[in-house]
């Protein structure tokens, strides 16, 4: 076996064997397979297409690559959420520690925010104090002991996951269906999960733009899911527009903690309650999915969501006075409200121009290395299809330059679509696929 | 512009612009664009193809990657001739004296041989003295002085080719018309050539293994030339045996001089008339091609051809005492006849397989950097078609080490094919492309 025939065998649209796979994947993480060669292969790959086999053989491999955790000394099935990528995001700091206030066991590694989207380890820690680098140990007692823990990804999980992925867009080859459900599948494999829900996220500020490509991955991931003997789910969730009313991350910490505490946007909650209620079936906590939305409903209401919250950030290290009192987060230095320059209905936001305005502003980064300001960012006022008057508030901005300031309202302002017509409000849910 | 957006476009199957294909192959030769994203690209232009005018807007920025020589001074039309390679090809040190030899000017730049195919510098360099590496001014006052000169790639011609078929071979991206045209096409092109004969040979012991795969090549190439305003005629010809009977530098250089003495073998008659015909055409010096046969036939027979060698391997520092005496070349240690094994007729003898048993005698070079040995190699008593009785004398072969020449009798025994059944003489000539 050499690089050369395998290359060659994609090239020609023949079906690559696990055995190539594998050999493939070892040798571009240990640096035998050269950079160029792996380029040939993933154009090919882009260009030919994978078969389902090929596209898990592809996702085990990835996940064999490095370190992998193992929870079964939980003793609980272990359900893993992820989602594909929005803006406004902060579903994961409402709905996991939700779930474990039903009793479902989260055992959750998140990412940072890169480019327009956010990432919840970044929104985690802009509460003070909290750890997310605590070593696995401890992110085992935890869960344990509490049933729930939250941190960054400490391990070296599928490093040729991030390998093929740093390749992928330094050649243009990003949009590829196997591609992207491999190195997803392969972060939660390699993280331990047994069963997983997927939001799989689709519009302008997600990375699937259609709802038929949309439905190609989640369909790709569910049968990769069947092959690795993971269960999988996936939840087509609207990502038209940003989540909620807040972008940036201290924002979003605010808003998840009054949306705990009852105070929850609709479009979080119609999003929060269909993956809670697959979270809890699939961790064979409760069959029935609307009785398990009551149960959710149940646990906002009664407020021990909101405690199992507080429990996950003091058990962390963070300071639990901020999410007590929210006047704590620190603050932008420039606060300005937007006003609606015309009458109408919101006809549209597009996610990933607010996205992209919002890390302009400061909130995310550019390279990985960039460093990010919490305190920045956007809350609205408005959604789609809402009404709004002429110089009626359409959002805050919150700043920390004058000039980004300016810049982020000019923006916003064409961003944001209005239509004198009545616009209906978009549907959450698109579609369940299992 | 930036690579990104060029690999994108060609992954989608979009044509590229004049602008973006220089500036990738600008960006590659000078190392501002890394392996990994000319792989990718090279990958798609592979599987998605080129347009005729991409290839050709490819082809003209490959020539104008490095230096690039200008003839014009010698006031002829110059004709460049070019082989897509093969086993026991010598037509160019035939031919070519022999067109000079009526008045058609040769500024003959040839290459070395790799693998199983000979290089005409190779060839020429076993002729003891024989200068390859003169510089550009001599070489043009050579051609003006008496009408022919032969020189190996002096210059650092077409730099982004070489860098770009480096890369082809390691990616399993070879076979490629457009790549494959372009590569041909761009080395002509910097070498000064005004017209150009292209001999395509196909079958066994070529690049092109069908008439199919050839005449798209050569169709691309006179496209190229078109474009380029370089007149291009390709003459597609059979390489399914070796050519002529000998195989190896020395007994190459051997059978041309005997050719150029009049004792020239029917197939290799053939091709040297068809392309030197074409050639006098090109340069102006002869309308009809039947006619040109006839006038180079008569420089055979009246041994101004072989003057012309003389005067060609004199003027450029050989010893043309060999030329006269072919006793002087130095002779292999051992020098074995083989027998036929059967009685019959000569079905086929695979061209690329007694390549690489000439070459593994040490006539060829496995790594660029190998020496080679030019005493190797075989004389053929056969040709496909040929009868031949049982014991009857089939070759003989010139070895240096006894170990090897029992491996290349083995294997040759092996390659050439006997049948019962009459075998009909193979065409040369398949077809004329312009």
């Amino acid at each position: 076996m050499n690089i050369l025939e395998i290359i060659e065998k994609k090239r020609d649209k023949k079906e690559l064997s696990k055995e190539e796979i594998t050999y493939f994947i070892k040798g571009y993480t240990n640096d035998t397979i050269a950079d160029y060669q792996a380029s040939a292969l993933i154009m090919a790959i882009y260009l030919n297409g994978m078969t389902k086999q090929e596209t898990t053989n592809l996702t085990i491999a990835m996940a064999n690559s490095g370190q992998t955790l193992d929870l079964s000394s939980i003793g609980e099935v272990i359900v893993d959420k992820h989602s594909t990528g929005g803006v406004g995001d902060k579903v994961s700091l409402i709905l996991l520690p939700l779930v474990a206030s039903l009793g479902v066991s989260v055992a959750k590694m998140s990412g940072r925010g890169l480019g327009f989207t956010g990432g919840t380890v970044d929104k985690l820690e802009s509460i003070p104090g909290y750890q997310t680098g605590i070593d696995i140990s401890s992110f085992i007692e935890n869960v344990k002991r509490i049933g729930i823990s939250m941190i960054s990804q400490t391990l070296n999980l599928a490093p040729a996951d991030k390998k093929i992925y740093k390749l992928r867009d330094s050649i243009s080859c990003v949009e590829s269906i196997p591609l992207i459900a491999s190195s997803i599948m392969s972060k939660k494999i390699a993280s331990g999960a047994q069963k997983i829900v997927l939001d799989v996220t689709c519009g302008s500020g997600a990375f699937m733009q259609s709802k038929e490509k949309a439905e190609e991955l989640a369909s790709e991931m569910i049968e990769i899911g069947k092959l690795a003997n993971r269960e999988t789910i996936c939840i087509l969730t609207n990502m038209d527009e940003p989540l909620g009313y807040a972008v940036g991350n201290s924002l979003e910490v605010i808003e998840a903690i009054e949306s705990l505490k009852g105070e929850m946007p609709e479009d979080v909650k119609e999003v929060v309650l269909e993956l809670g209620a697959y979270m809890i079936k699939l961790a064979g906590k409760g069959e029935d999915i609307e009785e398990n939305k009551v149960r959710l409903l149940k646990n906002i209401a009664n407020g021990k969501g909101y405690e199992t919250f507080i429990q996950l950030i003091e058990n962390q290290g963070g300071d639990a006075s901020y999410i007590k009192d929210i006047n704590q987060f620190p603050k932008a230095t420039y606060i300005e409200k937007v006003y609606s320059l015309k009458e109408g209905y919101i006809q549209s936001m597009n996610a990933k121009e607010i996205g992209k305005i919002v890390c302009n502003l400061g909130a995310g980064r550019i390279q990985k290395e960039d460093s990010i300001d919490n305190a920045v960012g956007i809350v609205l006022n408005k959604k789609v299809s809402d009404k709004v008057e002429k110089d009626e508030e359409l959002l805050t901005i919150y700043a920390n330059s004058k000039e980004k300031l300016e810049e982020a309202k000019r923006r916003l302002l064409e961003v944001i679509k209005i239509q004198d017509k009545i616009v209906e409000k978009p549907k959450m849910i698109l579609e369940i696929m299992k």
